[in-house]
């Protein structure tokens, strides 16, 4: 397959490095990445700036493109302008920390994932839960699998898979899940400073609470040792509830 | 009712004016907004940044604070530390341009109006359907009449409304239909271009594709006169394509 690989930790990142590494032994892999850090931006996409692109060499280990842009604005980018063909897959990651619950509306990681499919290609996002002393390995060769499996089944139109990998040995991952987005909330917090100037400014913290979720859910398969692989896709229609919805009175518009 | 307004234009635009004027006729209203435009952001989010809050004085239009920070940002900062109790109702607009179809997800405006639904309050997203020389009045009398609707019906958890109102004369607009968020993908294009130090650049422009959209979607009603309210949530599962997925074979990861 042509796979189009992406982040939003960077194109300088650990994670992107080593899941080129094993996408591409089977597949030929084109890298188009923001060129910092790029987390927590959702959707995001830059209609006001321009998209600077700069070539990257990563010393040997891969050749690609840094955008000064969002996750989002690089597959636009790459599927438009800079891959001669349309990708046969798009893979996000390997992003560190979980996208799980709530997060995954925050995370730049999954948007890429979404952008693909919404671009009509199939698309896999990949995390692992963890911040720290990441091990990518287990987590890339997943996606090796995976990778494989969309080639095979594909893909209903504008779905996309979330896939969340726990940072345990992987002899200890007790296997996957196919479960659904837990919407349990984040709980935020912010520390109140004052700069030198005297401007009052916020830092934004956040905590994941203790696990509230059922055990269908993202986060509970991941908590309890398994891959966690959640469908996705855009609509976000609340189909549920439009019925109740149009028995609402709407008049004519009036002062 | 506690009203808490926001927007994606920023907190000097016309919209969020407009709309406090009519808001505050029946409501106490704080305004807390990006202190400059943040169009396209999604739902970003800012963790890697402080976010500088500022009083601003809109000379006697209102009084609030300018954040700098996305719309998801705002409503969390407000909600979290601003306002001494929750608000009752999230209101987030008058956005310039339509969010409909493919564009919600890219919504500054409908992030700030889900960021309300996260965090447990009751919200409403408004837009008009122009860039150019807008009339307000019409979506600021329609929001403020469905701000008393949601006060008494109430809205499900994790749900806000999503409303979008065309930009003809009041009296032609034909009514309200409660809709589902169209899926067609926008179309992108991208102007290539060299900085004067010969870096490649790129802006990226968008148009919206002939309708294509079926007759239930927000697009299509807004297109034929209708102001158009989607209920939208925040889970993006697949709910469809799971048992499906269960039937893929997910052996234990190997190399």
């Amino acid at each position: 397959m042509k796979i189009l690989l992406t982040n939003d930790d960077g194109i300088y990142s650990k994670g992107i490095e080593v899941l080129y590494e094993h996408l591409s032994r089977d597949h030929e892999v084109q890298v188009v990445a923001p060129e910092i850090e790029r987390s927590a931006v959702g959707h995001a996409i830059t209609l006001t700036d321009p998209l600077l692109v700069k070539p990257v060499d990563r010393n040997g280990a891969f050749f690609g493109y840094g955008v000064k842009g969002t996750p989002a604005d690089c597959v636009k980018l790459a599927i438009n302008e800079v891959m001669e063909q349309q990708p046969d897959l798009v893979v996000s990651g390997i992003n560190l920390g979980a996208n799980v619950g709530i997060n995954v509306i925050y995370s730049g990681t999954v948007s890429a994932a979404t952008e693909g499919a919404i671009l009509g290609v199939p698309a896999i996002a990949v995390s692992i839960n963890t911040f720290r002393n990441p091990d990518f390995e287990p987590a890339a060769r997943f996606a090796r699998f995976l990778a494989g499996q969309v080639n095979e089944y594909g893909l209903p139109p504008h779905t996309s898979l979330n896939v969340n990998v726990p940072a345990i040995p992987e002899n200890e991952i007790k296997g996957v899940r196919v479960t659904r987005q837990g919407v349990t909330r984040f709980v935020e917090s912010f520390e109140r400073r004052v700069d030198p100037r005297e401007n009052v400014y916020y830092w934004q913290c956040g905590s994941t609470p203790p696990l509230q979720e059922d055990d269908d859910t993202d986060a509970c398969a991941l908590a309890n040792g398994y891959i966690s692989i959640t469908p996705i896709h855009h609509d976000l229609t609340n189909y549920d509830f439009m019925e109740s919805l149009r028995r609402w009175s709407f008049p004519k518009v009036t002062d």
